[in-house]
């Protein structure tokens, strides 16, 4: 099969001959139909992140079962499927009381032992977080992919994988927003955007989007936000606690800065909880003032939106198609695995909200 | 009648004739029977804290109702009542949803417009937090007293008014501390032993009390923790670590320190909550290190233990008269008025759990 190959940071990747192994037991082999082009992928490819190289990146896809393993009950070939970040274990503290998304446990995620899953005839290639969605196959545990209904676009259920569930779901589980509370994102790519949505769709009453560049704002008013504040005019927080007259209830982080995690703190009203959806850099401290907390103020992460994958990512599939999951307007552009190179540059520019690659049938 | 005022900080109170007002439409006169001597008095005995002087300190006080205001309906005299720290509105967003230790409506905090509460001789008297409870006589908003069963007795219900609520309820109600949980409390004075009374209440599976007395630390064993760590000796995140193979569910801190606090969210496991209960000093920044933030771990504030004063100072009542509430280890001493200044002494040196002083009948 063909797939991109990053052999060396800050080097274009190269579409290469690669060998995939055979389901194990409880693996499954899936045809690729599209996966997405995340700003992860982006920090490894540009040396940011370490990862060994080298690997095939992409870790947002979506496919159609070819083949599974012996074990495998969860799905036949034919099953449309989404994969998952995560593999959670289904035995551990957090898997059985619902918090899969912090499972981690990695008995599933190591595949066979003695031959790698991905390999050219250069020899081994490492798998990117047990995907690698940027190859015409797949090799995968079954506790990595979620089925879905047969009537969903798979080049639009792929983002569904990380960006959409990772910001939806900061809205609609780990903060919980309530039908008529306030709420403010701060940051709207793909991540800010869908926590947009989410709460939206739980019914906030208000929604306050706040980014630097004016078409990003645009685009929130279309997922939902009531009001947007340019980063640029100045004071968030005093800009926030007047348009709420004092505060919200729910704040989002969706960048991954120290700056904009202190910004969601400060902006709350008493008892209102920030959620830190971006991923703060190793070493870096977000600092809160202590008197505060005596207000009950919160701060909480995310991790992939504390999904259930297996329960919301079909959820968010009926969304879609009830047209309240607003990933038309997400996707941005569709390309061939080909364009790859072009896709991460056009990326760098941070002007798209989603790129997805489209394979050929 | 006599009270205890402080005309300067740093110099011991006077006992003095004080005159007390009549009660406004919505005001109790209220006759102290007890009264307890927190951390919180004797900061601003020390000049730590700001408060307008002359006045006439104390917070955490119980008594019966001598006379009421021509609106008041929720008592009447003979009524027995615990003060609260809170004049809760009862109509703001805070009241009417649960949450009146948040509430910030001051409209019945202030009382008669022309008249000062308190007053000598000497002129006007500042009535400390619409308190004043180290005087024979109170005068407060009905929103400001909770109505309790009569076979209480009130040298001990005086001490739920502040600090007993305060840690009892940031385990049950702020972080709600599930049956078979495992807890951590740092810090165990009459807050801390609290909150480990709470969680032991709530039936946590395992509660861990941190301090560096061992006279404390044995106390906390009689308030139910499991096990205790003496901070003296060492690492305190890495042995509560290494009892709960990974980190708490529940941490708790109970003293107001800058690193006590960053320890609470440290010793936790994925998913793990910290509660701040102790007094951050302003200026004070708590810093937590952004990516352990992706393993859901949340810190938050509590705020008077987030209690509904009328709602659960009788349940907490009742947990006394049950023997769940351990009230009688924490009042370690019962004194008189006169006293005063040799208890604040003995609270400087920090070795008792809670002082009481019981009003002559």
């Amino acid at each position: 099969m063909k797939a991109a190959v990053l052999r060396e940071a800050k080097k274009p990747m190269q579409i290469e001959d690669v060998k995939i192994s055979k389901p194990g037991p409880h693996e499954v082999l899936i045809r690729t139909v599209a996966a997405g082009i995340c700003h992860s992928d982006l920090h490894i490819a540009d040396g940011l992140f370490p990862f060994p190289l080298p690997t095939v990146l992409g870790h947002e896809s979506a496919g159609i079962v070819e083949q599974v393993g012996s074990d495998v009950r969860y799905v036949v070939p034919g099953d449309h499927v989404i994969t998952c970040l995560s593999v959670f274990c289904g035995h551990c503290e957090h898997c059985l009381t619902g918090h899969m998304s912090r499972c981690m446990t990695d008995e599933w995620a190591r595949g066979p032992k003695d031959e790698p899953r991905l390999s050219s005839d250069k020899g081994r290639l490492h798998q990117f977080i047990n995907l690698s969605s940027y190859a015409e196959m797949l090799l995968v545990s079954e506790h990595n992919i979620v089925k879905i209904r047969k009537d969903m676009p798979l080049d639009k259920a792929c983002v569904i994988g990380c960006g959409v569930m990772t910001g939806f779901g900061a809205a609609i589980h780990t903060a919980k927003v309530e039908p008529g509370s306030t709420v403010a994102v701060v940051g709207c790519g793909g991540i800010g955007l869908s926590a947009i949505n989410g709460a939206a769709v739980a019914g906030a009453g208000r929604i306050i989007a706040i980014d630097m560049l004016g078409s990003k704002l645009n685009l929130a008013k279309e997922f939902g936000a009531t009001d947007v504040i340019n980063a640029k005019d100045g004071d968030v927080v005093a800009k926030v606690r007047e348009l709420t007259g004092g505060g919200v209830h729910y704040s989002f982080e969706a960048i991954g800065m120290k700056k904009t995690a202190e910004d969601c703190f400060s902006m709350l009203r008493a008892g209102g909880v920030a959620t830190i959806i971006g991923m703060i850099p190793i070493g870096t401290n977000i600092e809160i003032h202590g008197p505060e907390l005596l207000q009950e103020k919160k701060m909480q992460g995310s991790m992939m939106g504390s999904n259930r994958f297996r329960v919301d990512m079909p959820r968010l599939v009926d969304f879609y198609l009830a047209d309240r999951l607003k990933l038309d307007l997400l996707v941005s552009h569709t390309i061939k695995l080909n364009q790859i190179n072009e896709a991460f540059d056009t990326l760098r520019k941070g002007e798209v909200a989603r790129q997805v690659i489209k394979f050929d049938a």
